[in-house]
């Protein structure tokens, strides 16, 4: 008998997301025709990956965020990509799948990093369902966070931004949340970890950090943070790509022959 | 001096889409702050797009538009591929950029070529802005169409499903555009193509088909049809992932030895 | 009975290249342990694409086609796609994978264009295989597609380099095969076409150009083009996200801030 | 001043492998024009990816390293994935980035895990350069490795076929190893692992294991490990996607209705 060895697959997929039969289509239980006829998009995105639909307060909520992530200009390596591949004539196709191929350890990981983080510390309570947190308990764990991360001198996820000390969409959520009552206990913890931050290394949450904390509030997994996030910005790199494409430059390249240094 | 030589672009991007400043993130001229609070992400991707806000009766329609694309289950190719890729472990961007890469000339092109057959139909007319068609160009615009596919026995862009003989979510939309009065001059044309085809051949628009003349009628170029899509389909792919992800079977394949005929 | 309907494929896959049973493996009918052993790289290639093994003299001048397309430093926008996506601390594959979506319209589409432009023209003369082609036919060849490309003021495939009056890698590759005895009816016509654009125009073949020639000569279907271009290619690539991902700087991007400009 | 701020990049590429001015290319100190006219492309990728070219001896291995890495029909997931996107008409590059892609965590990752388990072992000994390690030692990491990996009930990387017991290409490249005298200090390791393991676990090593191990005694960094797998394979799924694109079949799918089932 070997050991190391691998499962052979059977031939089929399984799947809980949507039934097709012939002139039926139903997802998570509804039927497509109603949900065309009834919901939003980001309604139905939050169905697709939850498996319910929001509430009313939930869904605004995901709209919020999905709304948030959509677009920052030509600044981000994504969007800088997807530009350059298209730039050498691909199909729109190719530029948005290289534009995800972007989304890397050090762009646009930190959601999930922050999903885990906020995840955890919460989870290491083990409070049953209907318990709130009380903000003694939070303060402790933004503060064993805070001297974990320093100790390695490790880089919080979600907080700080290349061009913003406050990112106005992260400001504009967290005052949203507040207003309408949305502040759960991953968004607590965000929010008090960011006071250490802003006093002690003058850093703020930026986007990713704060949709991290609500997106744990409303109990999506961190392994959807990134998916997330992507549907967001999808249409951003859309529009950047149509944008060059009808543009009338040709084959973009971001350095030339000036800018290569040789060194041997 | 030299022909055939290519032109050095000179180290800069240009876009309309985002203007980003230190602590300032604006599109298409709104403050993104206001777009997070007041606007839904259907409405978002319309102005990321098409550089303005839709009316209210459009936005209806395009928010109807994305949500009849967001997942067929797990029959498309491109969700297959997707699955494929995550069953091997690879992350959540890189399976879904490969489901982006099935998107080829017989998957989802059907959208991008009926936007242009329909937009340059009646493009042919050379209608002043504020005119509305006369039912009988459509119908010599229809037939000149029917006969010129059939003569080189070409595929009719946008008709036939391989699952459903009356794709539902096309019948659903049809239905909605005559009930709220949505049925501009390419949707005329779709229609009355769709009633030749029905009699001669018995097959119906699909949801390519529908959505292509109602997002002609909305002003899309046709080189958005595909982006469109995507922006609508992205989400199901990535519940589609995420499924795949948490499930307990890894190394999915979809052939096994018993399946490959080697043929020498 | 409807037409434009899809065919639903059986669920196998029918393959003439490799032979997997358990613990033996051959490729086009040899012992993949008697490859490993005698044959070199360039060689296993010839043989996967073409189904035999090249001889002694086609095997060189292949083996010096694909060491040609190796690499073109930091310059070409696949390689910098790569290193760009490779930045944002991507993993290989997807950086590689990236670059590889840069081979569009305007980046390495000549080849498959030179191959089709040369071999369709030789087969317009509907040659018996073992006659060669005299002189004055290859001239008149070569002054059609001139006017041709002229008269729609098209680019002419294969010719003219960005940075090279003379691409060094096209001379060197010219010479090896006049000098060793490589100049079949495609190369022919490319050289008679480059006399031509040279006194016309200023302009020379490129490594492309000269490639597309020789492999047509080898009897490679244009087709393939791209897919021999790429195997020579990624090397290259790995060396650049190699050296990318080892370098100290993080998230690169070739644009930022000042580079932006917004142009509402 | 801000913490975790992040840099912003000036615009250059800096790079030591190829340098390009008008008219003159050279690799790694080599002028191409040499390289094409005397080097094999293994050599030469040898020299993209170390920055010198390998001894005789050395470049013969590498050589077969990379036949050996060519082709294992249609079974692997990234033949598949190819495949599955080149038959929804998707661009040749497109469908091999899509296979490439499919390299994660449970597909090509064994190279990569292998190589630094067998160059952490060694180097964990402090050998100075030109000692060889006595088999005392090596029985040694063997035994640790083998009871670590056992504890925490991990998979052997490089160890195991789905397909064979014996993979036939990983006891060829032994022989020839063995015979030509190429058993450095980290083979030495694999081969004594593997006797570990065959008396105990009936499983051997794969074409992944010893190809590790032998890529290790040649110097290369466990981080070039898939690179390396990818240049030898992509010429395979070349020829897969070819044989796929001329087949007369479109659009290929892996589960139809019947395969796929629903489960709410």
């Amino acid at each position: 008998m070997k050991e190391n060895n691998f499962k052979i697959n059977e031939h089929y997929l399984k799947t809980a997301i949507s039934d097709i039969k012939p002139n039926m289509i139903s997802t998570r239980g509804y039927n497509q025709e109603e949900l065309i006829e009834h919901i939003s998009f980001s309604d139905m995105i939050y169905l697709l990956l939850k498996g319910i639909l929001p509430s009313k307060k939930d869904g605004k909520l995901f709209n919020r965020i999905l709304v948030s992530f959509c677009d920052h200009g030509a600044t981000p390596p994504s969007t800088q990509t997807a530009r350059l591949i298209s730039s050498s004539g691909s199909p729109m196709n190719s530029a948005v799948a290289g534009g995800l191929l972007s989304f890397g350890r050090n762009h646009a990981g930190a959601i999930e990093k922050a999903m885990n983080l906020y995840q955890n510390a919460i989870n290491s309570l083990n409070l049953t369902d209907d318990v709130d947190i009380d903000n003694q308990q939070i303060v402790q764990l933004a503060i064993n966070i805070f001297n974990s991360y320093n100790e390695k001198n490790k880089k919080f996820p979600g907080f700080g931004h290349r061009y913003h000390d406050i990112d106005p969409r992260a400001s504009k959520i967290m005052d949203i949340a507040i207003t309408e009552g949305f502040v759960g206990n991953h968004t607590k913890l965000a929010f008090t970890l960011e006071n250490l931050l802003k006093d002690n290394k003058n850093i703020r949450l930026n986007i990713d950090g704060v949709n991290a904390a609500l997106l744990s509030d409303l109990g999506f997994n961190p392994k959807l943070g990134l998916g997330i996030f992507m549907i967001g910005r999808v249409p951003g790199i859309v529009a950047h790509v149509y944008e060059e494409s009808i543009d009338e430059e040709e084959f973009r390249k971001f350095c030339d022959l000036d800018d290569i240094i040789f060194k041997d």
